[in-house]
C-alpha cells in the first residue's frame, strides 16, 4: 500500500505531517509518500528515526493556502502538493491521496486529477458527525448547494457503501436530512429523493429532523450541500456558545469556580468523545480514487488516523464498490 | 387593548392559561379574553381574585390537539378555539390572538381566518433564538420549505420591523443564513434573495454562515422554512446531547458528583439566559392581524409575557409597518 500524504496541509505546518506520516509508516507498513517543497520536508524528516521504512518525498513547489479561494488556486498552482500528489494517485503510482489542507482546494483538484467515477452525477464532501452514540457520517457537507433528487440519491450510496467498507458498519442507517418525520415533509428535492432512496440499495430508514442528527438517530446523514454545511457550522457555534455561556456562569462565584476545577477530568473525557483525532478524516466521494480531508488543525495522531482510514478505504474496495452500487440504482442513475 | 388568550393550548392544559391571564389582566390593565371550553374554564378561573379585571370567557367546543395533523384539524374542527378566537380579532372584536397550542394549527387557522396582509407572499413562522449575546429572531422555521427569493425578502422586512417596534431593537442587523460569508455563496436562492436584501430598506449585513447564529451576528436570521427548521430543532437537539454527555461523564467519579453539584447554580443561570419563558412567543408574520405562538411547554410566566409581546406588536403597529414597508420594496413585490 501506496499512500501520499500532504506534507504542506494544514495550519501546523509540514513538521506534524512528517511526524504523521513516520509513525503511519512504521505502525502500518505502508509506504508514505511525503509530496510537498522538499526542502522543508527534508530537514524534518531527518530528525526522525526512518530505518527501515519508506518515506519518499515527491517535490512540489507550490502550495493552496488554507485561505485561498479554491477554483482560482487549482487554475494558478499546477504544481501545487495537491496536485503533484492527486498526480500520483491518477497514475496509479499511488493507492491513495491525505491532505489537512484546504478543502475546497482538494476538492476542485481532485476533480480536476482525478474526475468522477462514471455514472455519479456529483462527487461530495463528508464529515464525521460526533453523536450521544458515537460518530455518524454527513454528506454533503458543501460542495454542492443546489442538489437535485438524484444527487441525494448517489450521496446515499456512496455514504453507506463508505460506512460499511472504511468504517466497519454493519448494515448502516442511513436517513435523509428533513423538516419532519413522514415522508410527505420536506421541500420538493428531499420528498423526491425521499422516493428514490426507499428503493435505493441501501438501509434507508426515513427522514431525520435536526434533533436526531445528534442522537445519533442514523450512521449516514443524506442532504444537500447547502444544509449539510449549515449544519456543520451551526454544531460547531452552539458547541462554542455553550462552552463559553458555561465557563461565563461558573466563574462567577467561587462554589462555581471551585465545581468548574472538579469537572475539568470530565469536560475532558467529553471533548474527547467529539474530537475529530480518532476519526482523522472524512472521505471524498464520488471522485475516481480515494481522497482523504482532515481538519486544518489537526495534530499528528489525527493525520495518522486519516492515513489509516484511507488504505481501508483502499483495502476494502469502496472506489469499485461505488461503481457496482450504481448499476444497482437503475432507476436512479437514468 | 384586547387580547385573546387560546385558554386551551399548550402542554399543560387550561389551568396554566387561566393564571397567566390573570396575571397579564392585573399587571397589563388589559382585557383578556378566554377562548376555549367555558365549562372547563369557568371553574378555574373562579378560584383568582379577579375584582377589577375584565376576563371574559368566549365558549370553543372543539380544541387542536398538539399532535393534531394542522390542515386536518382546520378543516374538521370549525368551533376549535383558535378558529373562534381569530374570529374575534378578524371581526375587530380583539386586537391580538396568542396561543400555546399546535403550531401548524395556528398558523393554518390564521390563514384561514386572517389572510395575508395585501402583497405579502407567504406568512412566515418566527422564533427567538438564544445566542451567547441574547435573543435574535429567526424566521421561516418551517411553514415553507420552498421558497423564492421575493419570499426571503418579505421575510427579511417583516422580521426587521418586529425586532425594532416589538422587541426594541434599534436598527435590527438582518443577516441572510447562508454556507459562506461572501456574497457569491449559497444555493442559487440565496444568492438571488442576497441581491434583493441589498436593496431593501433594512440594516442588511449580508450573509451569516451557520456558526455565526449562535454567536449572535445578527438580530434577524432569514432563511427558507426547510433550512430554518433544521437549524431550530438541531440547536435543541444538540443542546440536550451536550447536557447529557456532560451529566454523564461528570457523574463517572466522586470529585466530578462533588463538582456537578458546586456548578448547579450556574447552570441554572445558564438555562435561564436560554429560557423561552421571558420571551413568551413569536409571531406568526405576513398573516393580516397579531398571533403570537409560544412553546407547548410555557408555564404562566412565559405565556404572560407572550401577552405581553402581543399588547407590543399591537401598539407598535406592527401590521400596518409591515403595509408600508412593502411600498417601499416595490423591485421585490413586482
Amino acid at each position: 500500500m501506496k499512500i501520499v500524504l500532504d506534507a504542506m496541509g494544514g495550519d501546523i505546518g509540514p513538521a506534524v505531517n512528517v511526524e504523521a506520516a513516520v509513525n503511519a509508516a512504521r505502525q502500518y507498513g505502508h509506504e508514505i509518500v511525503l509530496v510537498g517543497k522538499q526542502e522543508q520536508i527534508r530537514p524534518l524528516l531527518v530528525q526522525h528515526q526512518t530505518a527501515g521504512l519508506t518515506l519518499p518525498i515527491v517535490h512540489a513547489s507550490e502550495v493552496i493556502e488554507m485561505d485561498e479561494h479554491p477554483a482560482a488556486a487549482v487554475k494558478s498552482k499546477k504544481d501545487s502538493s495537491m496536485a503533484v500528489g492527486m498526480e500520483l494517485v491518477k497514475r496509479g503510482d499511488a493507492d491513495a491521496f491525505v491532505t489537512m489542507g484546504n478543502t475546497g482546494g482538494a476538492f476542485a483538484t481532485a476533480l480536476f486529477k482525478l474526475g468522477r467515477i462514471s455514472g455519479i452525477q456529483r462527487a461530495a464532501l463528508s464529515t464525521a458527525y460526533p453523536t450521544i452514540k458515537g460518530w455518524s457520517l454527513i454528506l454533503d457537507i458543501g460542495a454542492n448547494a443546489d442538489c437535485k433528487p438524484e444527487y441525494l440519491a448517489q450521496f446515499a450510496l456512496m455514504g453507506s457503501i463508505y460506512a460499511e467498507r472504511a468504517l466497519n458498519v454493519r448494515k448502516p442507517k442511513v436517513a435523509l436530512v428533513s423538516n419532519g418525520e413522514e415522508e410527505t415533509k420536506g421541500s420538493q428535492l428531499v420528498q423526491e429523493a425521499h422516493q428514490l432512496l426507499k428503493k435505493a440499495p441501501i438501509n434507508f430508514i426515513g427522514n431525520a429532523e435536526g434533533k436526531d442528527i445528534p442522537a445519533g438517530m442514523a450512521d449516514v446523514y443524506v442532504t444537500d450541500g447547502f444544509t449539510g454545511n449549515v449544519i456543520i457550522k451551526l454544531s460547531e457555534g452552539l458547541g462554542g456558545m455553550i462552552k463559553q455561556m458555561l465557563r461565563e456562569e461558573i466563574t462567577r462565584t467561587t462554589p462555581g469556580k471551585l465545581g468548574g476545577l472538579l469537572i475539568r477530568d470530565a469536560v475532558k473525557r467529553m471533548s474527547k468523545r467529539t474530537d475529530y483525532e480518532e476519526i482523522g478524516g472524512a472521505p471524498l466521494l464520488g471522485v475516481d480514487g480515494v481522497v482523504i480531508i482532515g481538519h486544518g488543525r489537526s495534530n499528528a495522531r489525527a493525520i495518522q488516523n486519516a492515513i489509516r482510514v484511507a488504505a481501508q478505504t483502499v483495502e476494502k474496495g469502496v472506489v469499485e464498490a461505488i461503481e457496482r452500487g450504481l448499476e444497482a440504482l437503475p432507476q436512479i442513475s437514468k
